[in-house]
């Protein structure tokens, strides 16, 4: 039997990405792309990065963890930004919010850029990214029209043998489904990791919490990690 | 007189860019970028990025040094890894020699996405980039279509009232053209830098200096930078 082929998995820690990475194991062999840019939970989602990778028998060779510096050089956003505060108010909660100030301008063209350049050497034939459009964010990059110009863009700017699509298989889902796809797939969501704002106990008050709780709650499953404040679950 | 828009121009040092930022001054205030990815001749492109800054009389924040980890945690590049040797058998200089070892995979799309998170930040309207397509490389990434297809991306990644182009002023040009545009414009073709291999006086052989060398011969122009080696000019 000829051995799967290998894919990028970009893993921030967080439940989209676990979810996804699930689901990426089912055809391929995981070469899994952490990035580390100066986010506020930054050591705690490594923790979860590693965790996945462990519990997917991932070995370091198909580990890589890049350091942007571009972002906090930048600024302009409350995740990589001090003075700015993480928004508590739900704004992330309505469909018609606009662009939330947790965006970081273009950032998901800084991590793919990484992702094809290591697939490229690795040869890996495809790239897996958790962007929800629906349901979640306002971000300009999490739609799907935005990868496929990602894609053309691959075939623009790299060798002409090299083929590698971008697969998004959680974009078109409510977070609702991603909780029970997870379960489906055996996932290890007691690994992940989405609150922008500890980094010991989930606050269960910041937008990605509030998300996350409704999430499991919609899905009928209780969330197995641990929260700071009494939420309902 | 409204005061002129800004571009973020991509200045690694070299000549390219420096005429590239000579164009751009004429019709925008420039803001420089210039991409640190563990290069050899990093400080010396440094030196260059920025004396050529104050030519300009570029303010402090006005100018970004970024740093890219990912070339060298990637590998698989001669600029990047020890091991590599750069060549000097002037495969560059052949229109039929393929891709060059040279190549770091997906390189310029981490810089034009720093670029255009920058851009967006600051509120320019323009990325001018010192691509050159002839006469040069064979990197998939120096050609126009792949141009276009980064604009069809920065149209669907960005905020939606954000309106960038990117601007190849030389990618038609062969590189004598630059040398005498420059000379044109008052470019400060004195502080710039090619050689791949050195740091203090320019090797003369390495085929980023033999391209120069043949470029300025062209245009009937003495290169004033100093070399190691006696080299015809």
């Amino acid at each position: 039997m000829a051995e799967k082929p290998k894919a990028v998995v970009l893993l921030s820690g967080g439940m989209d990405s676990c979810v996804t990475a699930a689901i990426a194991n089912q055809t391929h062999r995981l070469a899994l792309l952490h990035a580390s840019y100066g986010q506020r939970t930054e050591r705690r989602e490594r923790r979860s990065f590693d965790a996945i990778g462990d519990f997917y028998g991932v070995r370091d060779r198909d580990r890589l963890v890049v350091r942007f510096d571009a972002f906090t050089q930048i600024g302009g956003s409350a995740l990589t930004e001090e003075r700015i505060s993480v928004p508590e108010s739900g704004e992330a909660l309505s469909p018609h919010a606009g662009i939330p100030i947790t965006y970081v301008p273009f950032r998901n063209a800084h991590f793919l850029s990484a992702a094809v350049s290591w697939a490229e050497v690795i040869g890996a034939n495809a790239i897996y990214i958790g962007a929800v459009a629906e349901d979640s964010s306002g971000y300009p990059d999490c739609r799907p029209e935005y990868y496929r110009a990602f894609e053309a863009l691959i075939r623009e700017g790299t060798r002409p043998e090299t083929r590698i699509k971008i697969v998004t298989p959680v974009i078109a889902m409510r977070k609702s489904e991603i909780v029970r796809r997870g379960v489906d797939l055996g996932a290890p969501l007691h690994l992940t990791w989405s609150c922008y704002q500890f980094d010991d106990e989930a606050c269960g008050t910041c937008d990605s919490c509030r998300l996350r709780l409704r999430a499991f709650a919609e899905a009928g499953v209780r969330d197995p990690i641990a929260y700071r404040a009494q939420v309902a679950r």
